[in-house]
């Protein structure tokens, strides 16, 4: 083991120590992630279901239970080699600011001109639909991390992109939407006129902003009506978890180098692409018995699927086109907060970290938003990264674990995820600045709204 | 030598393998740059005259035409280590694009949250204001990079830091300027009326946008009218090209390791932060007679100074506060065209590069901004990263020269600055996407306007 002062600031792992497979968190389940339903008949989706929505080969990823180990293509391990490995950062900043016995590392996934992790898995998505001889991909973006990461994908690979905006993203943050144009995207605000389920929406909800729900419905609509076309998704996906457990095992393999142990994982979840990834390796050592480590996912207070949500069948989308999956959910019609800033919006939650948490294999945690644009700020100040606001919820949190740790003088290593940079966020931060953020929380009777929507049949009881 | 199979697609130094010292070019300079002067007796500035400006250390390092390395006092270097080594990237998938035999390499440094280069200099200048004991700096800022980087030194710090920022960018950037608010930095649009200069300046140009000069005049009247503050500048000073060094002196200890030697070293140009920076070690051993390198500067057509400019003394601002500086200028009242996008819009070029220039030791081209978006459209379309308008300058170039090496045959091998990124550059690349961007190049009649602007006296003719 290496001696703890000569652990660099940033660990960088050799291209030759890359991952050259992902790590499907799923073989190591006892309790797999429940199965996909047709809304139709209540059965489980089969492949051939599933492959007018999305290409064959990530069909067989999103269905894959068994095979513990996935080989990354040649062709995605070159793309990853441009903008990975991500550094594992060492905040020796931060800890000296919080006078902290604790020691802090993350794993900064912005380094990329999507800024964010979602990278990781537009690229693979991109790649499979490109070899299937595909023609484009379709999908919906929120705050617009994942849209700008497909456009880049796609316009790497001469793959055609189109992207459903949630409406009030697209008129709140132009210059995202300018990346994707530049990029050879083409960006359509959500609600639109351009599907019937678009139609449908503005005709029942005149003025609505929008939501990742709905633009989820029109993009699965065009990919599903057009020859040649596929839908992709962002979160959420077992297969989007496969190809983000990249950002663990070069976690792990950083801290293997140095032989860290961390004692606690922590990440923010939306629908949990950047926490099922980041925590995947380690959680596989803990389902076989192998290690011991906690995780939590925080989530917002105004959006908190886990920690409010309840465990059943729902829709994945606000237009009820997509199967059903078993999730932690706040229902598909559930739409946060306008206060709220930010991505992690949405209303579900990962099948598989749903199940990991109902089977007592993580915490869960959710924060307000003012008290993460506090850690933001902080943690910009001292580590020079002016973090996103999904990614800062994750700083809350590892803040107060090293402050407890200074409470209690224990030397915990504490790793967290810093999804991506806050560059296209920073209206969130004028608020911030000026004083004028609030917090919301929703109350038990605003949940209720969304709760009645989800479907009810035998066994799917709320 | 390493097989050229073998070089990975980013280089990074390890932490113990980064400089620890800048390389001052001067030293190795036959004929030295020239002193600053005072516009008032035309005798060269004292380092008492300066230090009414600049805080003592860096008025030594001004002066210093003589010490060839000078130590890196070891906070900056930890600084340093939370975003250097910058990478040395192979831009494989540009010489694919471009099918040429040229090999490109790019050093990236706008994985920051600055954005830019900038912060290598920011953090060696607050360093030094805060080891005199002072209690904060003041400086312009124009397309906002230098403002961003030097609000983040400053917060890391401690240290106060007052703004004065070109009201184009000021109203058109509302987000660089919540960047640096963020940092705790006040910022404020120039001209104001918070100066004598710049009451003077709007009672004379009631509907003026500003200007870099500008805003020089007025921060360098804050810092020194209030007690405890200094100026600092992000470009053009000789303290400025040393701390920038460190671009230079990482690009070839990566060459070095696989054995490359460059053929060609292409940096765009504004001020000269970068370019000084990047070119200084391969110029050193240009000037000693060790190897022979080319080195191209890349300037807007739109702002011309070295290819168009006057090598004489001139002002640094527009209000005449400043010394009196010897470079290639337009006159410090020339404003570019408003249609001009991005940085590297200042009259003037460092005195170092202007000097070396004239001597001989490096070439200048100008390039028009159209044709600079589609190269850089291009390139992050293959490379995946948004580049900054102003290190598309160099890209542009870097490309044509790859495309000169397709039609001989020849294997050369490129070595370009990426200084920064565009993200916050969006405005602009919105007018390219929507095919509304248009170039303008000043005529001579233009240009005259700026000329009739610099000082006359003996030995200044123009």
């Amino acid at each position: 083991m290496a001696n703890q002062k000569e652990i660099p600031y940033k660990i960088y792992l050799e291209e030759n120590e890359m991952p050259r497979q992902w790590y499907n968190v799923r073989a190591d389940m006892k309790n797999k992630p429940a199965p996909l339903l047709n809304p139709g008949t209540l059965q489980p989706m089969t492949a051939e279901e599933l492959s007018g929505v999305f290409c064959d080969e990530l069909v067989k990823q999103e269905l894959d239970n068994d095979n513990r180990h996935i080989d990354i293509p040649q062709e995605i391990l070159d793309f990853y080699k441009m903008y990975r490995p991500s550094p594992l950062v060492r905040a020796y900043c931060l800890e000296k600011k919080l006078d902290t016995p604790a020691k802090i590392y993350y794993k900064f996934e912005g380094n990329n001109t999507s800024g964010s992790h979602k990278l990781n898995s537009a690229i693979a998505q991109a790649y499979y639909a490109k070899k299937q001889g595909l023609k484009g991909v379709t999908t919906e973006t929120g705050a617009g991390q994942w849209g700008t990461a497909l456009s880049m994908a796609c316009a790497y690979l001469d793959l055609d992109c189109k992207v459903y905006m949630v409406k009030v993203s697209y008129e709140q943050k132009p210059f995202r939407r300018e990346v994707m144009r530049t990029y050879g995207a083409s960006v359509t605000p959500s609600p639109s006129d351009t599907t019937a389920v678009g139609r449908r929406i503005l005709a029942e909800h005149p003025g609505t902003t929008g939501s990742l729900g709905c633009a989820i419905s029109e993009a699965v609509e065009v990919a599903t009506s057009t020859p040649g076309y596929r839908y992709v998704l962002g979160s959420v996906l077992n297969q989007v978890l496969l190809h983000q457990s990249i950002i663990g095992l070069e976690t792990k393999a950083a801290l293997d180098k140095y032989g860290i142990t961390p004692d606690l994982i922590i990440g923010c979840a939306g629908g949990g692409s950047n926490l099922g990834g980041l925590i995947a390796p380690f959680m596989g050592e803990k389902l076989r018995g192998e290690k011991n480590y906690r995780f939590i996912a925080v989530e917002p207070a105004s959006c908190p699927s886990l920690t409010r949500g309840k465990f059943v069948y729902d829709f994945c989308d606000t237009g009820m086109v997509t199967p059903l999956a078993k999730m932690y959910t706040l229902g598909s019609n559930f739409i946060p907060s306008p206060n709220h800033a930010g991505g992690l919006r949405y209303h579900g939650m990962s099948s598989i970290l749903s199940q990991l948490y109902h089977d007592g294999y993580m915490e869960a945690t959710s924060v307000e938003q003012t008290s993460v644009f506090e850690a933001a700020q902080m943690f910009a100040r001292v580590e020079g990264i002016l973090p996103a606001p999904e990614s800062s919820h994750a700083i809350r949190v590892a803040i107060d674990e090293a402050l407890k740790c200074k409470e209690t003088g224990e030397e915990k290593t504490i790793v967290f995820g810093l999804t991506g940079t806050g560059y296209f966020d920073m209206v969130a931060y004028e608020k911030f600045n000026d004083g004028v953020m609030d917090d919301y929380i929703p109350t038990d009777e605003d949940l209720a709204v969304g709760f009645a929507g989800i479907p009810k049949f035998p066994g799917n009881e709320i």
